[in-house]
Order: structure tokens, then C-alpha cells, then sequence
């Protein structure tokens, strides 16, 4: 009989080119069915519940697949572990209908955007946090955030060349906490547009070094204009956190800094 | 003029034999002097605050070497960094008296042990953490780890080989605590005999695990033989976290989980 399944999956992102197959590189996507195809059998269609930019990592991420198999769905996480590369993992899966979407079906997406605002890098955050090298003003950039929340046009914090004309969107919450040098802005939102998050992160560093007034984020979000927002912060300090289907919640997912 | 300089390193110990220089591979020790070459133009001796094992990490390991040099202290780091590979920074520099010694004017040196037990990997501490496919409990751990601190003679802690007699040491913490599926060890101590923070984190998996007594940890003390102890965890968790010159202070340092 066949059966759907949604996986839950972490990935470092460091050399994939993202979620999605690229003509220039590895794909997790890519692994994914590898991984499926030396376990189940088959070379099964899996679709993701977003694309990823080269560099992004997920804690989080939601795909879906659907084989003819006899599984307990407890026991396909470690068949599919045994099968993946070192830098990534199932670490979840639940049994879902045929209309099933990961990505249609979704409620809202969390990203988290890390940041290290130490004077020396730190080797343990290579290429998994934003360096930047001053200090930054967290109270600051936590005012600002607040003013990302709500339903808005979100056009400033698009990049060109998106095809996207509708760019409401709804932020449910938008915070940014300290832990010792390491700085997480979280955004939950219905939907994102192209590099939104980076862009929003991007915009929250200028406010924290001071090169922005924490009160202008009103102003650049009624610009409608890309110009008017800060610089698209790095691929590597994005990580896709959570999806949620049913209960939007902000309580800690798997991953903390 | 010659000058000591005192530096605090951070490194990743993946594909590093160790801080001290072997035959067998690449070290963290000769990194340092090839950096310390590049910069001062010289081949200096660097000394070092202990050795470490192949693939154990430092979040604050301490180093020594003297140069002729008229660079600010707060420079030398920056400069150093710019000759090091990417698994090493230094984080800090001050200056130091000619007989100050990284190893012998030590009081205290704290280390980390970090132990993942989710049921699946977590591909982001791939070789930064023991994994323990199993939950442990806590606070059967942090009771158990009470009973190693204060002056006591650790000979059951310590691996075979080892050709130290007195193995009296005293422990001024010991203490487990978790954040969602990562739990970190930390022990602080006037000195440490072979493996044996690596003793200790074995056994404690051990009670964590419900395969040991929380209250064992008293007998196994007082047998005074490596075998009574549990195994010897894996040297990937370890961290060298801190060493302590002046008071000993149990607040966070630079690295949190």
C-alpha cells in the first residue's frame, strides 16, 4: 500500500547548494532521494516545503515522499539516517494524507538568523554565523524588530528579479535575543519573499551598530522599496526552524543557541 | 625588547592530532608557531597550558612565546588570526612576567563535556558531542556529580599507563545541566589525571542511563581502581573551556550550549 510520509530534517548547509537540484552542485533534495532509493527501493518524488539559498541551514526542514512499504513510521528516521550523509538527518516523521502539501499545507514558517558580534571569530561558528565584528546594541535591535509584527507589505525586504507581486505578508513574531556573543533574530511568518529573512537581518545589524535609528523600520517598510532597507545578511547565518501545520507556537523548537 | 605574551585559543580539535606536536599528523601547536613565524619572523617556542587528545576541542586553552615586538597587545590577536586556519582563533592576549608559565602558574583549569541524546543525530555536533541514542536523566547526573567534588584521590579516574603516582586532586565543581536534547558537563579542578574528565563523563552516562547508582560514585572513589569506574568517554565532547591564573569563578565564560 502506499503510504505518505512528512519527514522532519536537519541539514548543515555548508556545501549543498540548497534544498533544491541545481545543474551546479549537490542538492539535499538530491540526497534525500538517494537515501530513499537505497532504503525503499524506489526513486521516489520528494517535494520540500520551501527552496533554500547554497549556504542556509535547517533544523526544521519538512519534506514529503510517498512508497509502497510495510515501515512502522517510528523506524524511518534511523533506516534513512543509516543511509544519509554526515550532514544531514531525519529526525522526525509522521504518516499524512495524499492532499498532503509540506509546503502548501503549511500554517507558517520559523527562521532563525545567527549572529556572533565577537572582536575574534570564533571556529566554531565558521560558516553556521554572521561575523560581525562589533559590538552590537541587542535592546536596539529588539525595539526595531517589534515593528516587522503584523500583516504588512513586506516589498522593501524583497530582492530584485522575484516575480512575486503580492508581498503582503503576515509576521506573527519577530524578536531578537542575546546569549554571551551570540545574537538570534526569530521570525515566524504565513509566507516569505526572496531572501526576506536576510534582508530583515541585514537591516536589524545596521540598527544594532547604530548606523540606523531603532524607530526607522516603519519608514523603510512604507518605502515599498528595496533601496531603502539595510544589505541581504549572509546565506550562513539563516536557519530554517520550524513549520508549522497545525498550532502556530512560539515555545523553543529543537535548536537553541 | 623581548616580551611574553599570554594568548586564550579557541579551536576546533576535528583533524588536529592534539596540541602537542606528533609524528602522526597535524597539531594545533605548530599552527600556532607557523602563525607566530609568519607575523614576527621568527621560530619561536610556544608552551602550552596542558596537552590535549586528537579531536578534543578548546573554547579557551592558554599558550605562551616570546618575541621581540613593539605590536599593542590588543593587536596581536587580529594578526595572528589572519595567519591561522580556519579551526583556530586566538581570542585573547595579555603580557606576562618571563617566569609566568601557561601550565605551572595554572590554579584552575575548567573543562566542558557536551553529550547529545536525541534518539537521532544532529548533524551540527558532528564530532562536538557524545551521542547517546537513549534519554539520560539529569538529575540523577547532577546528583552523582556532586559526589567528585573536593579533595579526593581519583586514581579509579584516571586510563591506564599513566606513570603519575600521586593522584590526589581536588575538584571544585562538578556540575550537569541540559538544554533541550544537550547536556554539558562541567568540572573544574586544580588538575586532571589521563582521561580523566573523559572517566568521569562515562561513568555518568552510566547513571544518566539507569545503569549505575546515582550514590555509586562514593565507592567507586574509594576503590582506587580504573576498572570500578565506567568507561572513557568518547575525546570528540571534551572541551577545554578555561584556565584559571587568578581567582576561580564559576560565572559563564565565552562558550555556552
Amino acid at each position: 500500500m502506499t503510504r505518505k510520509f512528512l519527514l522532519t530534517i536537519s541539514f548543515v548547509g555548508t556545501g549543498f547548494v540548497g534544498w533544491q537540484v541545481q545543474k551546479n552542485g549537490y542538492a539535499v533534495q538530491t540526497c534525500m532521494q538517494d537515501a530513499i532509493e537505497e532504503i525503499f527501493g524506489v526513486r521516489a518524488d520528494v517535494t520540500g516545503c520551501s527552496r533554500t539559498d547554497s549556504g542556509v541551514h535547517a533544523t526544521g526542514y519538512r519534506m514529503c515522499f510517498s512508497v509502497d512499504t510495510d515501515m512502522e513510521c517510528i523506524r524511518v528516521p534511523l533506516a534513512l539516517n543509516a543511509a544519509l550523509p554526515d550532514g544531514i538527518a531525519v529526525i522526525g516523521c509522521r504518516e499524512v494524507d495524499e492532499d498532503f502539501h509540506p509546503r502548501y499545507s503549511a500554517r507558517a514558517k520559523e527562521y532563525v538568523y545567527l549572529i556572533y558580534d565577537g572582536a575574534a571569530r570564533d571556529p566554531f561558528l565558521k560558516d553556521r554565523a554572521y561575523h560581525w565584528k562589533g559590538r552590537l546594541d541587542v535592546e536596539k535591535m529588539r525595539r526595531a524588530a517589534a515593528a516587522f509584527e503584523g500583516r504588512q507589505d513586506f516589498r522593501s525586504f524583497m530582492s530584485e528579479g522575484s516575480k512575486i507581486t503580492d508581498t503582503v505578508r503576515t509576521l506573527y513574531w519577530a524578536d531578537v535575543s542575546r546569549q554571551g556573543r551570540r545574537i538570534a533574530l526569530r521570525v515566524c511568518g504565513d509566507g516569505f519573499l526572496y531572501n526576506m529573512v536576510r534582508i530583515i537581518a541585514g537591516t536589524l545589524v545596521r540598527i544594532g551598530a547604530g548606523a540606523l535609528d531603532p524607530d526607522a523600520v516603519a519608514g523603510i517598510i512604507a518605502a515599498r522599496d528595496r533601496a531603502a532597507a539595510g544589505p541581504t545578511a549572509p546565506a550562513h547565518g539563516l536557519y530554517l526552524h520550524r513549520v508549522f501545520y497545525d498550532e502556530i507556537g512560539k515555545e523553543d523548537g529543537p535548536w537553541l543557541i
